[in-house]
């Protein structure tokens, strides 16, 4: 029941507790998005490690799946909140401190982007820590499956990893052999028909 | 007609003015997204002016509508992309130059906004010069309609804008009043039901 207040009244003690749809209105909560997030196309999202302030702006995004690149344990608390909301996580372990980055395994990139590419898993959180390094190479090699030249390609990662750019990455992502999922269906905006 | 010249024999002249859809296939076209292009949300992107060499990529984002934040007159080859393309222009100008940007009407940022919110006109691709400044800032309003916080609304500016990042910017995007557009509904990610 809609209560009316406009007569300057203060209201009861009961009335306190039971949220007034205006009140709620009016009091909109603000929304923290993790460190270095943005859209990478439809259905894809990327990012640094969510914490506890990222909750509520993640559920909004009505995220179905969240891919980990860190190898270590997923933090508890976070691990909790995605299992309330029944988000999906997925983790493809990449060490983070091991530079030239390409020593990492072609496989663990190839199957983190099946699993990226794959429509079912939409929406999606790409993140690792600092959503530079590892989430740049990821979203790298989409691009270069969205056949972004990779002038673009290099200037969008720099973007994201600043002054922290790193010519290891960019070889890698320019070296990723993307022949294997050229015919994956890509569901982003420069494919729909 | 599909022909079959997997016999090893040099295809005729008329074979080779006739594209085979195998040959497409090989020869990949190469995309080429304008300076500074990002999505923001389903159905907005952000970018620098686009030129002849991004006009396959921005076919293949199949817009609806273009909104140049620039005051001069649309280039001629641009614009007749765009009509080819059956691609709405929308031009809202803002003078470039001017620091502190403040000092243009917030009534030209409010329709350019309404515009941008409108799903009718999506996908739709907003752009200034260099996907900047002017375009910072309507894409800023856009995050403060979308709730996100002011840290992470000037983190996204400072992304685009780089080195050129105005505290002039930054401030119109804190103080733009956003209570007539509050109840617009925003057709973005965080934003469905």
């Amino acid at each position: 029941m809609k209560l009316d207040n406009s007569n300057g009244q203060a209201p009861l003690a009961s009335d306190v507790s039971t949220p007034h749809p205006e009140d709620e209105e009016e009091e909109e909560e603000i929304f923290v998005p993790p460190l270095n997030f943005a859209m990478v196309d439809n259905g894809i999202f990327r990012s640094g490690f969510p914490n506890s302030t990222n909750f509520s702006f993640l559920k909004s995004l009505r995220l179905r799946s969240v891919m980990c690149l860190c190898p270590e344990p997923y933090p508890e608390t976070t691990a909790e909140f995605l299992k309330a909301n029944g988000i999906r996580l997925y983790q493809f372990g990449i060490d983070g401190c091991k530079e030239p980055f390409v020593n990492i395994p072609n496989d663990t990139i190839r199957e983190a982007l099946k699993v990226a590419l794959d429509i079912r898993n939409h929406p999606l959180l790409i993140h690792c820590k600092r959503g530079k390094h590892r989430t740049g190479c990821l979203v790298g090699c989409i691009r270069r499956l969205q056949r972004w030249c990779l002038s673009s390609v290099f200037d969008e990662y720099q973007r994201f990893a600043g002054a922290k750019a790193r010519v290891s990455d960019q070889r890698f992502i320019e070296l990723f052999d993307i022949s294997c999922l050229k015919h994956h269906p890509l569901p982003f905006s420069c494919s729909r028909k």
